[in-house]
């Protein structure tokens, strides 16, 4: 998605540890209307899958989830991370490693709000090495749903995540796939 | 908001401990119907008022936010609890004590993305003692900006964040504003 593209190069910043920060626009601050064309360009991308319901994780995925599921007119849910206490015992959970933090998390989904019936898209910002949306795929399988198509708006392609989760059969649509970053040539797309 | 208040109505639960769980539509699973809703309505409430961005905390107040923020036009910009390793060091920062949770977090945002020229709408979903409330607005008072108005979704007038935070001289918009609650009677709005 060019219209992506063309914002990380602008307003993106490379820092140390192969870290891209998109907080003026994607993380901290949110171009809302950015977001709603990467919401309609998933639509167009997914229009056939029949998707009822759009998995994300906190806290960046959700605006993301959000305005995307005003396109599909479904509801979110949002896994959270760790136990909160007004959150009921039944719940689908997954441990997630960090690669921007360097720890390990448990993510969480009430049972009461994926089932069977649904067709899953998971949405997230970026994906690196993958281990976000393996436990939200994980997720889904607990609770029987289809995974219909997973939407990440920033794929950095040398990690290898992506392949990963395709090769296990999933459609995965990345709007900005990241063939290699550094601080002197700066951010190229494949 | 009478939408508001029948759907909490309908789908609200009353747990031990004086919690109200609408986990079902607002902040794990999402309706963003009625998150559009809601964005209309404070557009409505709050149009005179030359709204430049608005500020919430993570992770339930994203979603609103985002959708409230198409209907004013302007970005979002979201507090994060504790530091993140890739968010840079020039923060503001606010201490806030989480009723819920019994606990103490700290929450920043970035100098770069509030400044004197912005009028903030703080928008966040739920107003209890209103400690996070506060924290954002010693935030926008560190940034230097206007805190043009306040968008909660529910508010729990009983426990007096509301009556704090209007004696500051601030105007809070609640869309449902429960007078009292308990196992027996169920939710009473004003």
């Amino acid at each position: 998605m060019k219209l992506l593209e063309d914002r990380i190069l602008k307003d993106g910043k490379i820092l140390e540890g192969n870290v891209l920060k998109v907080d003026s626009f994607l993380n901290h601050q949110i171009d809302v209307g950015l977001l709603g064309k990467m919401g309609a360009e998933w639509k167009r991308l997914f229009v056939e899958e029949g998707i009822t319901k759009i998995l994300t994780i906190e806290a960046s995925g959700i605006g993301i989830a959000c305005i995307a599921a005003e396109h599909f007119n479904v509801p979110v849910v949002f896994a959270k991370k760790s136990k909160s206490t007004n959150i009921g015992a039944d719940l689908y959970r997954a441990s997630v490693e960090s690669y921007t933090h360097g720890t390990v998390y448990d993510v969480v989904v009430s049972k009461k709000y994926i089932s069977p019936e649904d067709r899953i898209l998971i949405i997230d910002d970026f994906l690196a090495n993958g281990n976000a949306l393996l436990g939200l795929i994980d997720i889904c399988k607990a609770g029987g749903c289809v995974v219909a198509g997973i939407g990440v708006a920033i794929e950095k392609a040398y990690q290898g995540g992506g392949d990963k989760v395709r090769a296990l059969g999933y459609r995965v649509e990345s709007l900005a796939k990241i063939k290699e970053m550094n601080e002197k040539d700066g951010v190229i797309f494949e």
